[in-house]
């Protein structure tokens, strides 16, 4: 692998110093570039693009690219790991991910295997080697995966939902069953980073986007308990260098405490909560990732840059913060207000550090 | 008016000594009880519903009468406001709201008039006299409206929506259009619930429903600061009692302190915190109420009552706490599920009083 030209976002993770703050966007490489919506289409579908390492890399690229981010993130989706374990997943045109069978019985739980990554997710592992020689180390290379809890949830529901019926029915009537299927996700997804890391991403993401439909007890005991397995089975070090461990909940700003706790080096925060706040509260264990609104793009440059520096200011002076949004960037945004808010963090950023 | 016979769930509201928790439902007319679907099939609709006080008094019984709950709510619908403003309003089979020429100027914004609630919103202040005739003291009679942001969402959206993208970029481009619009419903919603209270209910509930998709500053600058104008016209008396306020913003857990410093009488909790600190929180201000996940009566009645018992030890001794769900309960949950749940609060809660 290539030596690492900008590193400051693996060295804001672990709150080393930097020059200024370090800037990427979730989902960066999505609908909103006219580039993506190009490759897409040449894939084929959604999932074919996941599953074509050299499509893959060629997104994953494109905001280093034209945005000049500071990170890439692999491209792929969540919900790879229940397909590797077995399930049907399927994509419908407009419509969200179906599992047309979906987990709801202890005998469905016991007949999931933990996959090996190498074999069914190697596509996976060959995007990770493919966008790796593509970088040439301008940028370190982010992993992921949804957490436990955000997989079972699309897993038992069968894709999307409004009320949760079957999960949290699941979960309150049958938590045994539930706690089964957490556990094996949780040693599949610990195996499936590991794996990532051992091909070559530097830093990786638990993605709980449904952890905050949860009560504060609930979270911890199907959630969080779950990420922090997962944390404590893999490999930190890479390389000669530390892999920083992002976990991010989606309506977590409750227990933030909690999540810090978990092991994890970067929190990442949804758009709810200012900043200063959440560092007042963890900001002396953890670095923290966002958050702004990713509605602001919908907003004028000026006003984008105002926010940009709003964020900044509160979160002060030192190491220790990714400016990225609380959330995914939504298809809709301009693509001249993504390059503004990201230039934004890049000029406005330099007078916190040093 | 009647002599009010049960009046627990005002006194728990005001802090003041009771024999047991009160408890009723967010959304306890709805379509989870038959009776209510055979009232609505012969309303012709769900707006027609809301608009013949005899059926609207009819639904508005059906939990009193059935499940046994401590309080009415007025049956309506928080999109009745804008609607009296003169926007048109469908509500399409199987479809969410709809406004078909949504809010989108300052032109528009100074159109609107700020309804007289006995003109425009008769139909529903005959409901309210009409309940309380069917009532005859038996419980208090709640009433309700939208906060002015939650409403305003709607009415730019021109429906339900995913991101949110008009509205915040109204709030983010052009935050004096979105001000006018928001002080316009502040006024017209205090004139409702003052026309509400007028004719006969006993206390209000204000419904926040999409305060929780802004930052810190942007729920305290677009949605509390509205709310507490509402409050600050409100009249607090009437017919010799104290009408309470509760203020419920759905994701507000982060925001705690500054919703019980609106003035209100009532915080209500939506489910992704425990009572017992958010009693720690603010209870010596004001009294809470919730917050059981509504997804938790998909569960069995043991397990219901079991999570029952959790959340009132965890509330502990003393008046202050109105037992509800954390939010609205959801159409395909058993009936006999609901009454489980009323009733474990009614028999379990006697412990914690006197």
């Amino acid at each position: 692998m290539n030596e690492l030209k900008n590193d400051r976002f693996l060295r804001a993770c672990l709150r080393q110093e930097v020059d200024r703050t370090p800037v990427w966007m979730m989902r960066q490489a999505g609908r909103y570039l006219p580039e993506y919506r190009t490759t897409r289409q040449r894939a084929g579908g959604f999932l074919k693009l996941c599953k074509t390492p050299e499509l893959a890399c060629e997104v994953t690229l494109q905001p280093v690219d034209i945005l000049g981010v500071d990170a890439a993130i692999l491209f792929s989706d969540i919900l790879v790991v229940p397909e590797a374990m077995g399930m049907e997943l399927t994509f419908g045109a407009g419509e969200g991910p179906k599992f047309p069978q979906p987990v709801s019985s202890r005998a469905d739980v016991d007949a999931l295997p933990v996959p090996d990554p190498e074999a069914e997710l190697g596509y996976v592992m060959q995007a990770v080697e493919t966008i790796q020689r593509g970088l040439a180390g301008r940028v370190p290379l982010i992993g992921f995966s949804g957490s436990p809890w955000t997989l079972a949830t699309y897993m038992v529901e069968g894709g999307g939902s409004k009320n949760y019926a079957k999960i949290k029915g699941m979960a309150y009537n049958e938590p045994a069953v539930m706690h089964a299927l957490l556990e094996k996700l949780a040693d599949a997804v610990a195996a499936y980073l590991n794996a990532q890391i051992a091909h070559g991403v530097q830093a990786v993401q638990i993605f709980d986007t449904w952890g905050g439909i949860l009560s504060t007890r609930d979270y911890k005991e199907f959630s969080l308990q779950y990420m922090q397995r997962i944390i404590e089975q893999l490999n930190r070090e890479s390389r000669g260098r530390r892999v920083p461990v992002i976990l991010y909940t989606k309506g977590g700003m409750g227990w933030l405490e909690a999540i810090a706790d978990s092991g994890c080096d970067v929190v990442g925060l949804d758009w709810t909560i200012d900043i200063d706040m959440a560092r007042q509260r963890i900001g002396h264990k953890v670095a923290l990732q966002g958050n702004m609104d990713p509605a602001m793009l919908y907003a004028r440059p000026e006003r984008i840059r105002q926010e940009v520096k709003d964020i900044l200011a509160r979160f002060g002076h030192g190491s220790g913060h990714v400016f990225n949004l609380g959330h995914g960037i939504t298809p809709d945004v301009p693509v001249e207000h993504a390059k503004a808010f990201i230039t934004a963090v890049q000029q406005e950023s330099c007078r916190y550090h040093g």
